[in-house]
């Protein structure tokens, strides 16, 4: 199957589709929970479940790497575990600097699951000047001043962008300017990179906003008369035009007009 | 197609599934940015790009909520952000306690993030002394001792755990016995709850291991032999035995043995 391919990785790994890149860190850290309890094997079911994925789309997301798990077994994890990190490249180390170390960029630093997944914490930068050399998370913080160099004496390609959202965009372009390639940012702006950088923008609401989904279904469930918050919201739901009530797999779904 | 749904919006909103719960947030953080640059309508394809998802996906996920878009012009924004919204919760008010402000609980204290998207800050509690009456991000930090009546007085029903892993699970029983029904867990550890409680954890690794595999990506492609770091990692990929190749769209695999 690998035929012809074997000698351009690159290519290869640009054959995964976008969205499966983006659950591959879901299912590891589900996995990696399985792990820490010890569990050796797990279905695909259990661990869709977990991921919060459906599990045809798992098994069909495994199978870009070549892991198929064992019929009645199911998927060894340890070595789905390895098999993913290898596939995110986290079984490499990649230092990683973080500039803005107010209280986000501070936790970040004492953030334990960067180091665990390869992700060194290569400097810490800030931009007052009194923060220079207060040591966070045993690092000694280090001026804006130093940012090319640190940059290049540790060659960093990933920049974590922890500032205000007025100093991000001047951040960002130092960052590129210096060498950095991928942006992690958590300033709460959109930035403007060239092309051949990777930003992404961190939302730390985005788990809130799926538990508020189930609160919510949960006071619908409770109400049985449109009344209370719950109620309020559902009966906005209930007054919507065009939606059934479907509750089949996702493939249950009529075709829909492209956009 | 509401037939017989519309008394039953909990029933209806249990139809969409959870992996289509799980995109909502992107696609709402796509529109999000969207608006902010004034943008009017977006298609599929442009917004499926922007939130890192499969085109086909994002229009069988949007035909869930009952939004087809118009052929041509595509899906208008404002719209779209009101009906995610709605969707999932974030058009009530929904009190949250953050338990724990170190610097991870300051930082959620203060991120924006949180207020704009309906979720209010009730109040911060932490269990050390020295901190109880300090002003965090404008409110002042309440002792452990009142957990219960702040969840009781505040109608609290989701909380998040910013503590030390050693801490959490027992702040998790309290809330849990105080009413929370829902936890969104900041700390590195797992944590047992009873039935009916969601318990989302956050790893804010995850966009980073996104980060790394375009970088590890991007090494490959610089190198023609398997020499440096990109290509240690893509040597790996290349001795891997049964993965193809592919580049076509996620229909293109062939069936996999189910796990």
């Amino acid at each position: 199957m690998a035929t012809g391919r074997t000698h351009r990785p690159a290519t290869r790994s640009r054959g995964i589709p976008e969205a499966t890149v983006a659950r591959l860190p879901l299912y590891l850290r589900a996995l990696t929970a399985l792990s820490e309890r010890s569990v050796p094997t797990v279905s695909s079911e259990e661990l869709a479940a977990a991921a919060g994925v459906n599990s045809a789309k798992l098994r069909k997301d495994f199978s870009y790497l070549g892991s198929y798990g064992t019929r009645g077994v199911g998927y060894d994890v340890e070595y789905l575990v390895y098999q993913i990190s290898r596939e995110l490249g986290l079984t490499q180390d990649w230092p990683v600097v973080i500039v803005g170390i107010g209280n986000l960029g501070a936790a970040l630093a004492n953030y334990g699951g960067f180091a665990s997944r390869g992700f060194r914490v290569a400097a810490l930068i800030d931009a007052d000047p009194a923060m220079a050399g207060r040591p966070v998370a045993g690092l000694p913080v280090r001026h804006t001043d130093e940012l090319e160099s640190i940059i290049r004496d540790n060659g960093v390609s990933i920049g974590v962008i922890a500032t205000p959202a007025g100093a991000a965009q001047q951040v960002c372009d130092r960052l590129v300017a210096a060498g950095v390639t991928s942006i992690l940012n958590f300033a709460p702006t959109v930035l403007a990179v060239p092309e051949g950088v990777d930003v992404r923008k961190v939302d730390l609401s985005i788990e809130l906003q799926i538990l508020a989904f189930h609160e919510q279904r949960k006071a619908g469930e409770e109400t049985t008369a449109p009344s209370g918050a719950g109620a309020a919201a559902a009966a906005a739901v209930a007054a919507r035009p065009a939606a059934g009530g479907r509750k089949g797999p996702e493939g249950d779904v009529p075709a829909v007009m492209p956009a």
